[in-house]
């Protein structure tokens, strides 16, 4: 086992990481930016080294600057947590010729994952199903009512040279396909000077859908469920849950076999994450692999009980897993909120600014990772998240009622945050029946 | 249910029935005393009164005032927390009378729990071993060897009018009682002018180990297993844990229905502790009831997921308990160590004062019921509990890893706390193997 990681890091991943490393007897070290040289993942760590200015190009995204204090720090391994250099395979490279173990997969499976076409490829070769289309660009009208047929409507026409929803059509039935195809073709062709189009299935009601997933050195892949991240603003998840509300049991099982299916045709190794969209049909299609820790894994670790943080180093150590799959249940309901420090009567406009007080939300159930204090200032220079506030109870609608209890309590004079917004959404029919997706927050609280 | 509940309390407590109070839609009423202005309970409530000054028998022991709040507030029950007047027959009986609900057992099942004496009657009544004794004083050397025979060796001799261990003698054996009898007969005879003497069996490892009851109104009594709280400094605990550990589970099985048939004996309505002594032969021996809710209650409510304030306020509404005894099981290891405001080095001298800066634990397995905040000032006027570190893991082991990891983050900049101490506790041989007793703090640490 590793002696001493350092987590290239800040927030409440770095303190997370320093938290699975104490209870693992391991040492830690922290870098942080100027800015940070009073965050609580500084305090927290065994040691802890500047590495440049506040901006994130300056520190945290400073390889050169973080394996020198790698080297300082004599330390075996890195954690990279999430953002950053989370998926950079140049980094996870230089880490590794550095002599440092690089706690994630290899750069090579790393690399292949991160390229959306390679991925896709390899979802099709491990029967890991993708979003239906047409292959290739459409030529002939009459062949693009089959292909369509085949493809089920509705269907998307999508320029080949696309952006911005230009050359994009739904075409609901076979009647509507081909005036469809032709307004789409003249936009591209307007747009872009090339008038190639080709088809997808539209997916009318997309829930995002997405299976945590653990591998080793020694063959062995568990997938520890799913969790459903629709509740998103802009493409960024608001709240998070397990298990996903409404999923059957059969395509619960089939969606965590396609998670391992995929993950092991990868030839990968530690945590990562597939993630799929599920349609109103809840037939699900892969989108990717995040090849890290995600910022909403808590949940996972509520219903099972697993603490994801302690495998990622153990497996990374050359462990095998401590568990396999047959000891793996889920107990209860977990839910996460993301507290951003934004204002959500301004449109979300970051917030940053000093905490003058601070109560942390706690009790039976809850459980609130964060780096802030009271007396602590949030720097402009990085994410706005501020913690982040998970439940876990024994079923969905209780984890909701103590998500919006533990919501109330949140203390932060001095700044603003999403906590008021998380409990408006709370209390939505759609949300409260599960029934919403991805596009539910833009559709029902804020605009376009 | 009711629609609006007071809190006869302050501190974590106060806050801990607010949390349940919130997730099952009633209104809290806190009360305070000037000294507790700036507290948690006060800003967390629906509505506050000031009820008097700093001192507890001006304003937190204050009934009238009390009652005067709860009649302006215009609530339905009040519920009394711990310490105070949660014990206080009198309390119970004007609460009932003014028309507001009292969420504990009935003022005369208060009242005869309450007396050592009757509750000693109540629990032989119930086949509810008690520590075995002589039936009345000792007239007889020879008798008193017989007795002693029954009993068991090693015998306690205590003096009828004792106190301050004064005519206090321990019997090893059949040949030490003679001697020690005239020697405790003198003894009492010159510190109180009555020689009598009875005997009591020694227990020489006394464990504290103590059953979580519940009870409704409609004839229903669980237990929700046992608790051990031996780590004691001065009668006070500081750990307390569930489930015992080295307790087999015959003798579970056994305390936990003995527990059950002391309340139902008892006629008794919602929460109580059965509280035991256990010597080294896991033979446990009843000792009394607290007929309220318990400082460690959390570490019940960890391994069985039932949420102990809001069953209490359920019962005492009417409505049945919520599960049945065969729905509860033990999950995992709980453990918790009361953070006082004391300077462990300085013995244990209460540490009131300015937190200037707080950082409270966190993260997976950890809960912190808490009132205190960055920017508090710990009144000195009360006890110096500033929370409760709990945490639930797997196992025995982990649950020391993690809670030793959770102590060192806790940051009180300005206050000494005894988090330290506890660390030192965590880490004895004895503790480590579960093998302490009462006496174990003071002959290790702290001395007499």
């Amino acid at each position: 086992m590793f002696q001493k990681i350092l987590i290239a890091n800040r927030g409440e991943i770095a303190v997370r990481i320093i938290r699975a490393c104490r209870e693992l007897g391991i040492q830690s070290v922290a870098v942080y930016s100027t800015a940070d040289a009073d965050s609580m993942h500084v305090q927290l760590a065994d040691e802890a080294y500047c590495v440049g200015g506040p901006k994130s190009a300056d520190s945290y995204l400073k390889i050169d600057q973080i394996i020198a204090a790698a080297e300082v720090g004599d330390v075996d391994a890195i954690h990279p947590g999430y953002g950053f250099l989370a998926e950079n395979a140049h980094f996870n490279e230089v880490c590794r010729s550095s002599g440092f173990e690089f706690i994630g997969p290899s750069p090579t499976a790393m690399e292949k994952l991160g390229d959306k076409n390679t991925a896709r490829s390899m979802a099709i070769a491990n029967e890991v199903p993708v979003v239906p289309g047409s292959d290739g660009l459409i030529e002939d009208d009459a062949a693009a009512i089959e292909t369509a047929k085949e493809i089920g409507f509705p269907v998307l026409i999508k320029a080949t040279a696309g952006g911005g929803g230009k050359g994009m059509r739904v075409a609901e039935t076979a009647d509507d396909l081909e005036n469809a195809l032709s307004q789409a073709r003249n936009e591209a062709q307007a747009a872009f000077g090339n008038g190639g189009v080709y088809l997808e299935r539209y997916i009318t009601s997309p829930r995002h859908v997405e299976v945590q997933v653990i591998a080793d050195h020694h063959g062995n892949v568990c997938h520890l469920f799913e969790r459903d991240c629709s509740v998103q603003r802009r493409h960024q998840k608001l709240i998070e849950e397990a298990p996903s509300p409404n999923l059957p049991a059969d395509k619960r099982k089939a969606i965590c076999e396609a998670a391992v299916r995929m993950i092991r045709g990868a030839d990968y190794s530690n945590a990562a994450t597939v993630e799929f969209i599920v349609d109103q049909n809840d037939d699900f299609f892969f989108i990717e692999v995040n090849a890290r820790i995600q910022v909403e894994h808590p949940v996972t670790e509520m219903i099972t009980g697993v603490d994801l943080i302690k495998e990622q180093i153990r497996v990374a150590s050359g462990e095998k897993l401590s568990f396999k799959q047959d000891d793996l249940k889920v107990i209860g309901h977990a839910m996460e909120c993301r507290i951003n420090a934004e204002n959500p009567d301004k449109n979300f406009m970051p917030n940053p600014g000093l905490i003058k007080k601070f109560y942390a939300p706690g009790g039976l159930g809850v459980r609130f990772d964060s780096h802030v204090y009271g007396g602590y200032s949030v720097p402009p220079h990085y994410d706005s998240m501020i913690g982040k506030l998970i439940v876990h109870c024994v079923d969905r609608e209780q984890a909701i009622i103590t998500m919006r209890r533990a919501l109330a309590e949140i203390v932060t004079d001095g700044i603003s945050t999403t906590a008021p917004f998380h409990d408006v959404v709370l209390q939505h029919p759609t949300f409260v029946e599960g029934k919403h997706d991805t596009k539910f927050v833009e559709r029902e609280f804020t605009g376009k």
